[in-house]
């Protein structure tokens, strides 16, 4: 029997969740939840999906829109075996209690409190430290892409210390009303950024410290990686260990991609839904070593790489297979790797 | 007797240079040349700066435009003690014959190769080395920002090593034909960006390893700086010791000054002459230790920053006065330190 899944949220993530749902061969669907009656609610329809109202007043609202609903969100969460979370941050923690008054496993996105949940999670980093949670947190899409690069540096030569540098896209591209314009803002300034404390909440006694700044750039994140390695491994070495990862892409040296928008446009090409790059992006020319140093640069699409892991999520809060069966069938129904 | 002054090459950092050894004492600024007869050269005219023609066959051009000439380079460096070659990148190269048949002192700009100058230089970190010698090459904005970062911590805590990631603007605000747009560019891709050997120009025996990115921006650079100690203050004593050096402005905590555009906000509200920002503009609230490992965020004026290091230089291949002293009159009479 399929596991029936639930979206609520149907914005930049639920979307992509949603979509990606539909795809597994052993989970179904079941309806996705919105608030308001916009262009993306419209989408919930054509695509087929049954549509809730995630707030009980605003049904006139969608009504008045001439869009059918299915039910409310009470009811779609009873139904659901898991509730995946995608509402903006913040939401989610209201969301709990109607989780819990249903008895249902949620999913919730990398924008809430890690201390929301029993567990933070990334397939490659801790998939069994979700079975059998009720609460469990899919970690943001920076602290997933260095999740995802910090596991196999770790198993494979250790890491004493890592520094990161995150260069942050100021929004995404509908959010035409977020800076900066012709600015690079250190934010936070105060350190360390968020983000090292979140890596912690997948690996508790990895050393991390890093920087964050915001620039006038809607497309990508871009990471200036240092790690200091336990071993000195040749670089051509890390360059087939970070390669042979599922969900990393190593940029090919000498093909013409300097940065997120040429990374685009190779997914355009390539007929991604959305244009959406799921893997980490990191050039390979520049996987570099200085004694026990390694640097890099890696891009993450911020709409995105979170998707496969939420899709991951459900089966390890199920139980239902373990990490590598799991990633390995979420790869191939969606398509990851280039 | 004041030290006669060329300088050759009326750009963005020639005609700050012009200006501010105007303002100095000890020397006199007998002639500035121009290739082209555009705005900055009527502005030399305004100024009542002697101009020189920089290319002999286009002295017709100056004619046709209505602007009077006091004759041509090589009078002006035949006449000169020093000249300062503030040329675009690879023009300086190109001018060492002229300065050498004149026998005539020459400063270069950073966009030159160090194998091009018997020394490269920085007030505060290698005053001396330029003394006596006959090509000397004031390195960039960003070596400049970080070898007045550098030296007073090897000095008073020893550096085991540096870590920077220079977060680069794109081009200057008048620069409106150069990019990227909307992007993140890793630049280079391979590493280590060429901004830690040439550090190593000031400092040789520094250990250091720099990336760079540019970014859709154009008013500073920011570093993301990292730099491993040989001890271990606390960060309030390292801000002290960064307040103290007169080519630092520590951004108060709580000034509202949040990147660059604040920055060049505060300039103008304190009458800077276009602007300019002398200082590396480091946040205090951004200075932490953790560990042996100092952070920090930094801003730099790609524009300007170099301008009273040109100054010294003038006095330091002269040997007109020490580190000290010459630092001291460039400060006073620029209106160094916020």
């Amino acid at each position: 029997m399929s596991i029936q899944v639930a979206v609520n949220g149907y914005g930049t993530i639920g979307k992509r969740v949603a979509d990606a749902v539909s795809l597994q061969p052993d989970m179904e669907l079941i309806g996705v939840a919105k608030t308001r009656p916009n262009h993306e609610a419209e989408l919930a329809v054509e695509n087929g999906y049954p549509l809730y109202a995630a707030v009980e007043d605003r049904v006139h609202l969608f009504e008045a829109a001439g869009i059918d609903l299915a039910g409310t969100v009470e009811e779609m969460v009873s139904a659901a075996a898991v509730v995946v979370d995608a509402c903006p941050s913040g939401i989610g923690a209201e969301n709990r209690s109607l989780y819990e008054a249903h008895d249902t496993p949620a999913l919730y996105q990398g924008g809430e409190d890690a201390d929301l949940v029993d567990a933070s999670f990334n397939a490659r980093g801790n998939f069994e430290a979700a079975t059998g949670a009720d609460h469990v947190r899919v970690v943001s899409c920076n602290t997933t892409g260095l999740s995802r690069l910090l596991a196999p540096l770790q198993e494979t030569y250790g890491v004493e210390k890592a520094r990161i540098t995150l260069v942050r896209r100021g929004g995404d591209p509908a959010q035409s009303g977020r800076g900066p314009i012709n600015d690079i803002l250190p934010n936070p300034i105060g350190l360390p950024s968020h983000h090292g404390p979140d890596v912690n909440t997948i690996f508790p006694d990895l050393d991390i410290d890093t920087l964050g700044l915001k620039v006038p750039a809607t497309l990508m994140h871009t990471h200036s990686v240092n790690v200091t390695l336990e071993s000195t491994p040749d670089a051509e070495a890390v360059r087939q260990l970070l390669d042979e990862q599922t969900r990393t892409f190593l940029v090919p040296e000498g093909s013409g991609i300097d940065g997120a928008g040429a990374l685009k446009e190779f997914a355009m090409d390539r007929d991604r839904p959305r244009a959406d790059i799921w893997e980490n992006c990191i050039w390979a020319e520049s996987v570099s070593m200085e004694g026990p140093d390694l640097y890099l640069f890696q891009a993450i699409h911020q709409e995105s790489d979170v998707v496969p892991e939420n899709v991951d999520a459900i089966r390890a809060v199920l139980g239902t297979a373990d990490a590598e069966e799991s990633i390995e069938r979420t790869n191939e129904t969606m398509g990851v790797g280039f």
